[in-house]
């Protein structure tokens, strides 16, 4: 006689209800694969009227999600609601006092609450799974958690907001304005009313967050976070990107340094034949640098109700099937506290868009300077206007014209001394633009 | 008190003792991770007196790789030995018949008797686990079986023999001959002293029939996939791909047909902004696609002592965190039967390289019979020399010229009724190449 794991869905938006067919439509190959009858035999919702695309009439209905949480007639608390704060804390706290099992697709809830919520479910010997949070339906929790679990990881960095990647990718195809393409976004839905979270790098700092915490075994810091949105970027930025061989992705990046682990959000170069440079659109991708597989890619769908349901019903499945891992990859008593890095002690390659006065020596003036602050130049373009070529040959309007540099590695701290010497000097007509490479 | 999860390791090659060190070196990891203690306490090898880099004194020496599988001393018994009969049979069926864990990166073993084995586990209790199988370290077994549980999946394909995919990339790369990459490859240890098994693509169809049996909840069916390898590959097909949009990799492919499972071995054009075209030198990559995530990529190393360790670990990890899951997804009397479709039905776009007669008409003759046998041309591509358009202007000479055709999705069977006809009218100055297209 097989037992039956049974589900109570909390929130019903498009995630809920793919979920909701996801199990139903998927019985009888879950019960396969994991020896235990799947149901979902309990939802919550705030409007019951509204029509979701499913049959509910066979479902226990509470207008409550904590009360779901903690109801005996569930195995498993499923939260679907969203948000840090709230509802969603309260009853995936509510859920594993009352000893349930919880899957979560809650990055900001985790990112803000994980620690706190693992050590809960810990004591209480339960489950917290949080596939969905982070890269929607690609299964990167798993790979790393159990799928490198010979591994000691060095770095992992990926696109792991669609919003963004969709938006770089068409400035860069097109050539247009990121407020052009942020408009498009959000007629096409995949932009929020107030971008602000999306394309400013909070969402993915707080994917991130998730993921180093896991892969260095970690307390999960999303206030150590270094964060740097894409609203700066200027479609010269993604030409001049192209003619140096990199394109433009915004990169959550966890690194092991001497000093610690770095965490930074940023728009980033990366070789364009990269796997990463490759992926366009809203897919997201993550790559996990480790001393045993070298360098491990995964490329999928970040976001959408299917794609973000398979990664919820993955963790329903690993529950019936009897796996038991760690949140966090280790017992909360043996995560590491976190060691931040100042960005200032990042070191790397540095993209450098100056727009400097069109004068004489003004490259000179440049060069002196990031010799001075210790930085070596792997490549310089200076590139007058066709018209300025023509209008004044000897180059003595001094109209602005740009100046981008590209650095051998360099800290952070040694390029912003470089840079407001230069602006010191009086060279520069606007403020610099600072982009940093990732190398794979 | 922590339990101790032993481990006997059968084999102590490359592979094995790299998964020695890794056991070790992760210790801490391993423990914190799964809550067992996972030790090496005894290995078997045929010969004891080699350095193979590690200190053996603590651990038991078998002689006999059997009578290790057989030993009260071990849990899990892992298989390093390799070869699909023999004595890795023997000593994998004499361990699930002792009640051990089984762990393997033999893929031949699976590819013919996965099925009898994994009956075998299943009747047993026991684990039968075989992420080291197929593309090394990377974690795609892990990812179908657990990751994409709520997907049905249409199609998996990959780049699953590095040997192969290095080859293709120098000759890509430096337009050189098979043979004289052949020959690389085998000074830098990629390719063995007889090169048959990867290059004709054999290694390639028993890892796909694995992923086919997982994928798709079918019984293996080694003997079902359809084979080709790439010796045939000329450097002018590479040219032509690439002006084309195109690579060529050789892919195994295993997708869902309205008759049947597809299971296809060759060398494959794939579309040079795809993410698996980005895939160069030895490095392994799988492709899933499925009714929900949409398509999922996986990138990274297809063999290397340490990567499939890494993959070897993983599995142990998994063992010793609890994780039981029937060997291919489900148990294997609700395998279904395979249902082999033809190669003649298979239908797709084709890249035709025909060597034809320099006259006139010719062009035209091939056309015909292509549009007799219903396939449609979405381009062709017929380009004489410059020696030959300034010494032969009317083309008179009947010199032998490459005549390329990409047609539109046709079956097999159609495209090599055309070819025969093209034949029998004497148009070909050679066999024709014949290369599937491979839509992502």
């Amino acid at each position: 006689m097989t037992q039956t794991l049974r589900l109570g869905i909390a929130g019903l938006g498009t995630v809920g209800a793919a979920v909701v067919g996801m199990v139903a439509r998927r019985a009888e190959a879950l019960a396969a694969a994991t020896g235990q009858s799947v149901r979902v035999t309990a939802v919550s919702a705030r409007d019951r009227g509204r029509d979701r695309g499913f049959d509910a009439s066979g479902l226990d209905w509470f207008d409550d999600a904590v009360a779901l949480a903690q109801s005996e007639t569930i195995d498993v608390f499923v939260e679907l609601i969203g948000g840090a704060e709230g509802t969603a804390k309260t009853a995936v706290e509510a859920a594993i006092a009352a000893g349930k099992h919880v899957v979560t697709a809650n990055k900001a809830l985790l990112a803000r609450h994980g620690a706190a919520l693992a050590a809960a479910a810990e004591a209480k010997g339960v489950v917290l799974a949080y596939e969905a949070a982070v890269a929607g339906g690609i299964p990167v929790i798993k790979a790393i958690r159990e799928g490198l679990s010979g591994n000691a990881v060095s770095r992992v960095y990926g696109i792991l907001n669609g919003t963004c990647n969709y938006i770089l990718s068409r400035m860069e195809a097109e050539g247009l304005t990121f407020e052009a393409c942020l408009k498009d976004a959000q007629a096409l839905g995949y932009a929020e009313a107030d971008p602000t979270f999306d394309v400013e790098g909070f969402d993915t700092a707080h994917k991130l967050a998730i993921l180093t915490s896991l892969a260095f075994g970690i307390e999960i810091d999303a206030d150590g976070v270094s964060v740097e949105g894409i609203s700066a970027i200027q479609p010269l930025d993604l030409t001049m990107a192209d003619e140096l061989g990199y394109r433009i992705k915004l990169l959550g990046v966890a690194q092991a340094t001497e000093t610690g682990i770095e965490q930074r959000v940023h728009p980033t170069m990366v070789a364009k034949a990269s796997a990463i440079a490759q992926v366009m659109g809203v897919t997201n991708a993550v790559t996990v640098d480790a001393d045993a597989v070298g360098e491990l890619t995964l490329i999928g769908p970040g976001a959408g109700g299917q794609a973000t349901a398979s990664a919820v019903v993955a963790d329903i499945a690993d529950i019936a099937a009897g796996l038991r891992r760690p949140t966090f990859g280790r017992p909360v008593a043996g995560l590491a506290a976190p060691r931040r890095v100042e960005m200032q002690r990042h070191e790397g390659g540095y993209y450098i868009r100056l727009t400097v006065h069109d004068r004489t020596g003004v490259a000179a003036g440049v060069a002196t300077r990031m010799a001075e602050a210790g930085i070596s130049i792997e490549s310089i373009v200076q590139r007058r206007s066709a018209k300025a070529a023509s209008t004044d040959p000897q180059g003595l309007s001094g109209q602005p014209v740009p100046l981008v540099l590209i650095t051998y590695a360099a800290t952070e701290g040694s390029v912003r001394e470089a840079l407001a010497a230069i602006d010191r000097d009086g060279l520069l007509a606007e403020a610099p633009q600072l982009i940093r490479i990732e190398r794979d």
